[in-house]
């Protein structure tokens, strides 16, 4: 049974938003958090950022004159309202889903959707140059950058704050102060900003203030202005001002019509202006409010308490769940160990680490790059840090594995989750380059568990390798292989898994060896297990181009640059390719959608029928 | 003939100079800085940061005990005066060249080196692990971060600051405020630095203020502080204390003694601290402190006046000088067009076009994210952004290339200088990985030209083109090809220069051209400019391999990933590798030191020599 919306039903866009009068926007929000609460029960997602930024799109779409205003959502989590208000109030449901709309917003979608997004802390660039572009093209219309607290530490979004301020752009950045990000927020700036959110009564004091002030010699002024810096302000106003931004705030992010009203205002205030917005994760939906990390992705039914999904007994272990052992264990046993996470204490499976180890666990908030320098600084004096990063957030800490870890050679062991496809979010989320970028950059050593206890033990393996050492295993679980005590690993070195006698090899690097089983079924091929992608194992490659007449490689990561060009390699610069039928299985040259991983690999030309189709090719041709 | 320097010449180590006593560290000074000026009329180097850092560097070793307190510079062109102090005096004259001291800070090289560095804005994440760790083990090291004015401006650097700040940790950050980078600084916080440093009298205004607030009930306080944020403050410290930074300062960065008592305080002051020091770039020379921009690094006996070099009539223009060139004549042909730097205006030669076109030359600072983002807006709005950058810091906006410009595919150029080995500066700023981690983004196009012509009708060819495009090119000049009005560039499709006799084909991919015009003398061999690395030209690859039994493929890029590969791939993956034998050239998989390129490429295995011994052998064979 599908609920009635009185206002909500008639609305397709923000064109339908405007003529709704301003009396009746507190009931159409009550309709929308509804409208969400109702609709998300089917399809899941993420939950509790939208109920929080639900009176601030409301609010931003009444007053802006979207599409031809630009509003740049940071992160996309928060976007779900903004989604129903620009014409896929139907589509919701199939959010995420194979065909379905984008959890993020994405240009190809909407019009409405100004820019694309899946990291965080990009917004206020990408809305600075929106800005400078419709000054210089002088097409009249206004730009805006919402972005959280937590996106906020990201030091990208500093960096365009600095030049926003300095170039003195006509920008509006709304600051969604939801005082937690995916994880508690951490950093100085984050004690500073929670120490004004006690009471309301800054706006009126702020007023007062002024008027006090007004009657007081200007030489007294100078004097307080020099005995303010001296200790920690309760406003932020002077962080961002010092910026060269005009702040406006905090302003209660619940309260539309104040919303309204202070948006108003500022659209025709030329200038970088920051409005300071408090709102909270999940408003209005209590379980999400008291929980918002559980909450800030929920699966379907997942609230209702209704497990729709079949039972099992004893869950599969996640990968992140596998390090989170591992570095619990490791950590008992070497006092040297700290671990390092870019704000995804929960997402690498930190949790127990974090609270069994307070004080050699680091969230250094979203600040990828300097998690990789902090760590390197550690390595510096004797530590030994694990730095557990999502693969595609790797990409943001690039130019630091290069100088500050490989050049140096400095022992830092990298825990890459996510590595490979992710599914539901998309191509912002999936890791698909990190062999290729990674392989590129000597000293590093490179591994690709294919099961659980593989990845258990290659971390064992590249922390106590004296050196830069990265373990890339994906999202979710894997084939359930029991931790054993031990596992013999050498650096780079493979392990046959199968001998075949048909003279065709799989190579197979990390996640995909159910495929090759899948193939070893119909065909008897051999399978190797090639653990290393760098070093590789030359040796066992010597023997299997003696011994062998086709071999494909086998990886969830580009083709271009993979672990399958670096056997392309080694074997034609080791003139070792002429009688070989060499194919390299991995992702294409393009940007996969979002939807299930299967569906995905297929896109991508990989699944056990593609392969055995190209063994029977080879085959009718012999 | 060598000058004598009383002080100095018995200065070798740190324990020297703490010898000294505190009343001659004004003399010692003096003789630094004559000391250095004689060395570098010799040797050539950066010139300008060391002399303005001179001071520092001296209380700073005097004050802390180094090695074991951890002084880690950011970026590091400071650092001559740290070397001269740390055992290396002698070595000054060897700086950067073949065998010498590397220009920057390097672990290997000393253990006063506490950080290897060569990008800006990675100090403070660096000293931060080192605090920490020195907390964890309880060694009671220090750790001291020098942070430029320019560097500061780096996303990472407020990274660190935020999470240094959010732990309290004890470290100390000091600000050398210069007053200029490398280029013109610029943003909003150097605005505001700016507005502190006419007059002296802060200092004192500050502790006359707090005697006069004594006296003020904590009420009236709280007014002051709600006033002070209204408008920008004078003084940045309340930006540092916002982040939960001690601020101290700013303090006359040339009074050696004044800096010696200030750091003696701080040193025994826990949490962490941030000392303001202002100091001028070349001071004590007068030269350099006129023009620092031309001083930032100094050829041998250039700020003699004496050209030691040979000299030329017309200087060729460097591949920068043919980017400057056609951005000013693409730009007055297409208003669209905006050019964006990370703060490299002289080094990307965009001097005439920030002249010509103010308003459309956006200078964003030491920002390399926020750099390509801000371009992704740009785009968005029906603008033409053309980002140039250097191929390593490039490298810093990895995740920006892929999220905001390639998934979107956005219209960007990137004009990517410093391709390839740099030469004197060394592995750091070498650009030796831009074909391998910009290959496997899809959308992507990416030339490499082996001309001066080239180079330009592909920024225009890339510029045209819809979608990201890159174009590569290498530090200093080219064969000196003149330009011409029009090339005949199409996507994917190479030239051949030169048809050969004898099967053997050199593919070539950008700079490299040269080499292969050598091997030529000796063997009649056919040539390709290869021009596209992506998309390769694939009838040219299926044409050749069916009249040819030999490829090598050239390149200055890494082997690991680069255009080599991509050959291979292309060649594998269509069966097409095995009548042929194939070789890839280009750098190998470690990191090379400083010197000169030609001698550098020779350790990486790369000369018309190599090749024509390869063809040898291969030769001999048949």
């Amino acid at each position: 049974m599908q609920n009635n919306y009185k206002t909500l039903d008639k609305l397709n866009t923000p064109e339908d938003l405007k003529l709704v009068p301003e009396t009746e926007l507190v009931p159409l929000s009550r309709e929308l958090r509804e409208f969400l609460v109702e609709k998300l029960d089917v399809s899941g997602g993420h939950f509790a950022s939208s109920l929080g930024a639900l009176e601030l799109t409301v609010a931003l779409h009444y007053v802006y004159d979207t599409p031809k205003d630009s509003i740049v959502w940071d992160v996309g989590h928060q976007t779900y309202i903004h989604k129903i208000l620009t014409g896929r109030k139907d589509k919701l449901v199939t959010i995420k889903k194979d065909g379905g709309i984008s959890g993020f917003p994405k240009r190809a979608e909407s019009e409405y959707d100004a820019f694309g997004v899946g990291h965080s802390s990009t917004s206020i660039s990408a809305a600075l140059g929106m800005a400078v572009a419709n000054r210089i093209t002088k097409n009249g219309a206004k730009s805006v950058a919402v972005i959280g607290d937590g996106a906020i530490t990201g030091g990208m979004a500093f960096e365009a704050l600095n030049h926003a301020g300095g170039i003195k752009e006509d920008l509006l950045v709304v600051l969604n102060d939801n005082e937690m990000s995916i994880s508690d927020n951490v950093g100085g700036l984050t004690t500073h900003f929670s120490k004004i959110i006690s009471g309301g009564f800054y706006n009126s004091l702020r007023e007062k203030g002024k008027e006090v002030l007004k009657n007081i010699p200007p030489v007294f002024d100078f004097v307080k202005k020099v005995e303010t810096q001296t200790k920690g302000m309760f406003v932020p106003a002077n962080f961002f001002e010092d910026l060269g931004f005009y702040y406006v705030g905090p302003v209660d992010g619940h309260d539309v019509n104040e919303l309204v009203k202070t948006l108003k205002i500022l659209k025709d205030h030329k200038g970088p202006k920051l409005l300071h917005v408090i709102t909270r994760k999940g408003k209005g939906y209590i379980k999400a409010e008291n929980d918002p990390i559980k909450f800030h992705h929920v699966a379907p039914s997942f609230h209702t308490g209704v497990e729709k999904t079949k039972s099992v007994n004893i869950p599969k272990l996640t990968y992140s769940n596998i390090f989170g052992q591992w570095i619990c264990d490791k950590a008992a046993k070497d006092k040297r160990l700290v671990g390092i996470t870019p704000a995804m204490k929960e997402g690498s499976d930190l949790i127990r680490f974090a609270q069994e180890y307070p004080y050699r666990y680091f969230d250094v908030a979203i600040a990828e790059q300097h998690a990789v320098t902090f760590a390197g600084g550690l390595a510096c004096q004797g530590m030994k840090p694990v730095v557990a990063i999502y693969s595609t957030f790797l990409q943001r800490a690039y130019d630091q594995v290069i100088h500050d870890i490989s050049i140096q050679n400095l022992d830092v062991l990298y825990a890459v989750d996510r590595a490979g496809l992710v599914g539901a979010d998309g191509s912002t989320h999936d890791g698909s380059f990190d062999l290729s970028f990674m392989r590129c950059i000597p000293n590093n050593i490179i591994m690709t568990p294919s099961n659980e206890n593989e990845c258990y033990h290659m971390l064992e393996f590249g922390y106590d390798y004296n050196g830069p050492a990265m373990v890339r295993y994906p999202r979710g679980t894997g084939p359930g292989v029991t931790i054993t005590d031990s596992l013999n690993l050498e650096l780079g070195k493979a392990k046959l898994l199968r001998k075949g006698s048909n003279k065709i090899a799989i190579l197979n690097f990390g996640t995909l060896l159910p495929l090759a089983e899948e193939v070893s079924k119909k065909y008897d091929i051999t399978i190797i297990d090639m653990r290393f992608v760098k070093p590789l194992d030359e040796n066992i490659l010597l023997d299997i181009v003696k011994t062998h007449n086709v071999i494909f490689t086998l990886e969830e990561n580009a083709i271009k640059g993979g672990a399958g060009s670096a056997v392309n390699e080694f074997l034609i610069n080791n003139n070792l390719h002429r009688n070989i039928y060499i194919k390299n299985f991995g992702l294409e040259d393009r940007f996969l959608t979002h939807g299930t991983k299967k569906i995905l690999l297929e896109d991508s030309n990989i699944s056990s029928e593609i392969l055995i189709n190209e063994i029977e090719k080879i085959l009718s041709k012999k």
